[in-house]
């Protein structure tokens, strides 16, 4: 019999997830029947996001639904069907939607699955299609709402993450100058030497503020936050007039009772700042297309790179994911589980 | 000899201003010789806001000017030209503009003064050009950037002042369901038995977060910000997925070293809420035809009801002040300094 390897939630964290507190790891029988459309994956290669804690807590109110206690977690894959009772996913089609952390998952009427007719050929690699060219990807949206203008300059934090390092090469795209938090210094070279920031800077080390106030001698128009606290507060604090904030995350505040009070939003009012919350989804209809034509030229093409930070066996997942939120991956966060 | 009493600037306030400490009331003689375009006026009334406040802080980055130590305060008022030197603005002629809090401003050039032809005969009291026909009247604009839905409920912070009771008389025309907080219990029966708000509460009364969450049962969509602080950390807490604030002001943070730190902005992100700052500049050549036509035909007609606190003398005009910034006013706060 082929045994199935998951990562099962067991308990809502309320600080930082624990590995056999609060997710672990069972291997059970593959036990699979197919109804008509059903089709059963061999799941290649999971994505790690920030959001993914959201989904964890103990509520009704986050904008994904969350994990079922004692069921397998799930997110983004990219998967190759081996069994099928559907005409569209035949077996050996190379699949990318929502997964289980599992090695094989059946998925009921291959919903949500889309099927990628030329990735066994693409000189793309797999991962990818969950990340630059994924949901990570397709979230660096400025185009979309931060309404960048050339020779202003942008802030991102977690600079040199799954979404973050995209930000900053569409923003130097656009003519704009580009400035870069992130909590280690190989990263903070990556950003200047690999991706061509204007500036970087280590946000263990020093105070934030003064780094961005030393860095951003101007101010900043644009600010693309991922990390939320005292790197919000230091970005209200140097914004320009009519700055943006383009709300993609706030994982520093993810795993904490006692959140960190931002004291300055008066900005908001003198400056005429704006703040905006998004998710993907909110976007995906109108901008799908140019995304994805736009974004896999450059990266075939190596107008743009892309770091991913690689995870190999489901067994590793949780740790990883923990990884993740602690800021220890450089790149995108990956679970390898199969070759193709 | 004509004496003209006026209120100094003397000191930048950290926390509340002082009478005697921050500013003074002087008085000297009026002697005043005009060059070509100049007038005199004889100040009737003058407004007292919020905003007003941020003038007196010591930095240079407000978004207006800061009040300069030593010399008259400034801000909107209705005047009476009673010596000119333009032909525009002949003696008698009634006007509004930016004029000194004094009993008589010099005005070179007449600059930035508008006459109003019709406020001799109109049934529209003078006071209201600096009301809700002015600066206060124009911020409630609603329409501009809240972008409300009929059935959208709509929370107005310090709702019985300038601009709040004007805000919710706006979205009550829309088909809003409005809410607002106030300091007072006779606020909270005005916005209900007067301005037909939907609900109302004491915001010293109990606590914000509960009040709200039990005169909100479906959340909020629309949070109309005046107050800072605790108001939004809970407007936020309430707030349903695509919720707007509209940033008009964060009173409560203007007078204290200990701004008081907003712990939910994670929210942002989940809720995909938008925050926007504005000042009413940024949108008065847009919608200023509009307003002026919509509000002041409202205002004839008894559609609206506009509250003013009017203190009578310009000596009183600085506790007057002090009083609106601790939200003693009940009405948007003037100064009568004389008759016509």
């Amino acid at each position: 019999m082929v045994q199935n390897k998951s990562i099962i939630f067991l308990k809502h964290p309320t600080e930082f997830p624990v590995v056999g507190e609060h997710f672990e790891v069972q291997t059970k029988e593959l036990n699979v029947t197919l109804a008509p459309s059903d089709v059963l994956v061999k799941n290649l290669f999971i994505s790690l996001d920030p959001y993914m804690r959201g989904r964890m807590r103990n509520t009704d109110k986050s904008y994904t639904a969350g994990f079922q206690l004692g069921h397998v977690l799930n997110g983004g894959g990219v998967s190759e069907v081996i069994e099928s009772k559907n005409d569209a996913f035949p077996v050996g089609t190379i699949v990318t939607g929502f997964v289980g952390w599992e090695q094989f998952s059946h998925v009921p009427g291959a919903q949500g699955l889309r099927a990628l007719p030329n990735a066994r050929t693409s000189p793309i690699p797999l991962s990818a299609y969950i990340g630059v060219l994924g949901m990570p990807g397709m979230t660096a949206s400025l185009k979309i709402i931060g309404q960048p203008k050339k020779g202003e300059t942008i802030f991102i934090s977690a600079a040199a993450g799954a979404v973050g390092q995209l930000v900053g090469q569409m923003a130097k795209q656009q003519g704009l100058r580009v400035i870069g938090s992130v909590g280690r210094d190989d990263k903070v070279d990556y950003l200047i030497n690999e991706l061509k920031f204007d500036a970087a800077f280590n946000y263990k080390k020093g105070n934030i503020l003064e780094n961005l106030k030393s860095l951003a001698p101007e101010g900043i128009d644009i600010y693309y936050e991922n990390v939320g606290g005292e790197t919000l507060e230091a970005a209200l604090e140097v914004m320009n007039t009519h700055g943006r904030v383009i709300a993609c995350g706030m994982i520093s505040q993810y795993n904490t009772q006692t959140p960190y009070g931002i004291r300055n939003l008066t900005h908001v009012v003198g400056k005429r700042i704006t703040i905006r919350g998004f998710i993907v989804s909110d976007f995906a209809a109108e901008c799908g297309a140019d995304f994805a034509r736009d974004v896999g030229s450059w990266l075939v093409k190596g107008e743009i790179i892309y770091k991913e930070d690689i995870t190999e066996g489901i067994e590793n997942a949780p740790d990883a994911f923990i990884g993740m939120l602690n800021g220890r991956n450089f790149g995108k966060a990956v679970v390898k589980i199969a070759d193709l």
